[in-house]
This record gives structure tokens, C-alpha cells and sequence, in this order.
């Protein structure tokens, strides 16, 4: 049974990395001293080895041992010898790039045999079928826009109706009922900051705070 | 002589559409009748023919003519038939999407010999070596991220450092950063709303509120 936990954002302002999440994430893993295999490979301004130890301390602070992919020689091996996905945020772009570059199967595959995934930001995005629902910047053009496809939905997180005042920018709604006018029939789950969906096989979970904004999924 | 005028935004808040830049946009043009090739592909929540005809509206009441190229069965006359060519905002992933069907050298082409270019918002976007430094939704994939390249810089439309209170997305200037981490050497110009840039071969002017925001343009 698949399982995910699709989380909007990683830090509410003034908490500590990965400090809204924690109890979920036990919640959703359990007691067992599991192995995950983190990815950060959306971190852009600062390295992946900085990245991998920010997340490493949290993760081992939570009873997990981690490991990072971006120091990995055989990808199958690494991913044969966990037993968590993990995907950090950054920018979706460069996140999905590099998935392009070999780990798409095999953490398609390793998944949908029950290895649990755990995606914040970024990491969501690219669990979804494509990475149009994003926030970031276009900074790195990646191969495709079709990623892990591991959810048949897509995800906006760090959702928010709030504008910056006397800016005429879209807002976020704006932008996602362009995307629904641009892929009719496809759902779009607006997660704001500080909440998160839990996929347990067909059953998707809203958890957290704030509400959960659904857009579109019939088609027109 | 290479001549452009690169709009932030069409319209401030409270505003008349293409109210801001229309003394920019007479004084870039002059007084001849002129004829203005419309390019209204960006547009994604209305239809073209509605694009159309709020832009005909102003370049009409500016006195210029004005037609649409969604109406052109025939691209390369449609080019060589304008004195013009003008640039919509909306989305720039649809715009990219719909230039690079066979736009793209035919106005490179024209605008190199001189013919003026106008563009607000995704119209800026696409003026520039590619569509990177856009603030829209990735709603569409677009064929490439290579666009116009009629400037050798980027631009960032409706830039703010502006952000939303209690809310932990990145602020422009650190999704630019990231751009600039990810394309060493590229220089952006971050283009607040109500200002354009005006393109006259190498010389670059910047005019209206707020001021011109520079990233980048060292190699690292």
C-alpha cells in the first residue's frame, strides 16, 4: 500500500527546521529505528552536504538513522537499502532535474511497494503527476515537467490567498484556476503552511492547520 | 538599431488598463499611424478575442492601429506587415508555449532590423534569453526555456521585496539568488511595477516609480 506525507512546508517562522512536522512524522513512521534515504537536491544556495546534516540531525533526534543521496554511487543499492524516501524542499525545478537523472523508477517502484515517502515543499511537488502546480522559480529547465506521479493529484503548498498589498501580481488562487483552465480535469490541493496530507493507499488525510483548498477535477 | 520597451506591468491598482505606460508608449513610438502586430498568447482565463480588444482599444485611442496574431493564418506576412510588435502579460509558460511555434525567429528577425517591440509582464519575460526569471505558474511545458533573446539580460516583472506577514515562502530576491547560483554570470534586472526598461541598441534606460533592482552579472 502506498503510503505518504506530503508536507506543505518544513519551519512555521520562529520554530525550529522540521519542528511542526515532527510529530507527525512519528506518527507516520512509528518507533522503529528505520533508514531513510533523504534527497536534498532542491538546496540551491546552500550545499547539499549542509543540507543533508540540518536534516540528518532532526531525523536522528527522531530515533531514524539517514542517509543522503547526493553522496551515493549506485542509486538502486541506495535505494534497495532504505526504508524511507525522503525529499527536502528547495527549488522544484533543480529537484526535478536531478530526479530526471535515473531516480524516477526507483523511487516510483520502491514506493508503491510500501516504502513510506516523506516530502516537504519541493518534495511534494514532485510527488505529484507533474511539477506545474509549483511555486518557485524557473531557475533550472529540467528535462520535463513529469515527475514521481505518485499521487493522481496535484499539490500547491505553501498555500495562501493572502496578497502583498497594492502589488498587482496574481494571487494564488489566480494562479492555480489558470492551471486548472490549462489541464481541465485535473484536482489541485491548496496545503497551507503548517499542514499536510497523509496518503494511506486511496485515502488521502488533511492534517494540520488552516483549511484545505481544493480546485478543479472536472473536466470542462 | 535594436528598439525595445520592457513593461513591468500593464496596469496599476485602481488604474485604467495600460494607463501607467501609455505617455511611455507614445513617446517610444512617436505619431505616426503605425501598425501594431498584438500577440495575446499569454492569455489563459480569457479568451484571445477579449485580449484583443481591450488592447485595440488603447493603441486605437493612442493612435495606432492595431490586429491580433491569433487571428493570422500566415505568420511571416502577418510580420511583415506590422511596423510593430506588442507583448501581452498573463502566463509566460502559454506564451513561450505558443512563440515557439514558429514565432520566434520571424520576430527576432523583425526586431533586429528595427522594428519596436513593446512588452508588460510575460511580454518582458519573453524578451529576454528565456523565461527563467518569471514570477508565473509553470501551468503549461513549454518546448524549451529559450525565448526571444533580444536583450542579453533577464528580467523580473512586478519586483517586490515586498513579502506576505508570518508567511515562509522565499522572498523574490531569494528566488533570484537562487536563479544566480544556478546561471553564474546572467545579470537580472528586477523591474518594480510602474517602471519600464527602454532598450535603445546597447544603451538600457530605466523609467517610472521605484527603482531598478541589479543581481548578478559576475561570474562566480
Amino acid at each position: 500500500m502506498k503510503r505518504l506525507l506530503l508536507l506543505s512546508n518544513s519551519t512555521l517562522p520562529g520554530e525550529p527546521f522540521l519542528g511542526w512536522p515532527e510529530p507527525h512524522i512519528k506518527q507516520f513512521l512509528g518507533n522503529k529505528p528505520l533508514r531513510i534515504l533523504f534527497l536534498p537536491f532542491a538546496g540551491v544556495t546552500f550545499s547539499f552536504d549542509d543540507y543533508y546534516e540540518k536534516v540528518n540531525e532532526r531525523f536522528v533526534a527522531m530515533g531514524y538513522s539517514c542517509s543522503s543521496a547526493h553522496k551515493v554511487d549506485d542509486k538502486k543499492e541506495a535505494i534497495d537499502q532504505c526504508d524511507v524516501i525522503a525529499v527536502g524542499g528547495g527549488n522544484t525545478f533543480q529537484l526535478a532535474s536531478y530526479l530526471q537523472d535515473g531516480w524516477i523508477e526507483l523511487i516510483r517502484e520502491k514506493v508503491q511497494k510500501g516504502a513510506p515517502y516523506i516530502g516537504w515543499s519541493a518534495g511534494s511537488n514532485v510527488a505529484c503527476p507533474t511539477i506545474k502546480t509549483t511555486n518557485d522559480m524557473p531557475i533550472v529547465e529540467p528535462k520535463s515537467f513529469n515527475v514521481l506521479n505518485l499521487v493522481p493529484f496535484q499539490i500547491n503548498p505553501h498555500f495562501t490567498d493572502a496578497t502583498i498589498p497594492n502589488h498587482g501580481g496574481e494571487t494564488r488562487s489566480q494562479r492555480i484556476a489558470e492551471f486548472i483552465v490549462a489541464n481541465p480535469g485535473v484536482q489541485v490541493y491548496g496545503v497551507p503552511e503548517g499542514a499536510l496530507l497523509q496518503v494511506e493507499g486511496d485515502e488521502v488525510t488533511y492534517k494540520g492547520r488552516g483549511e484545505l483548498k481544493v480546485f478543479g477535477g472536472e473536466k470542462t
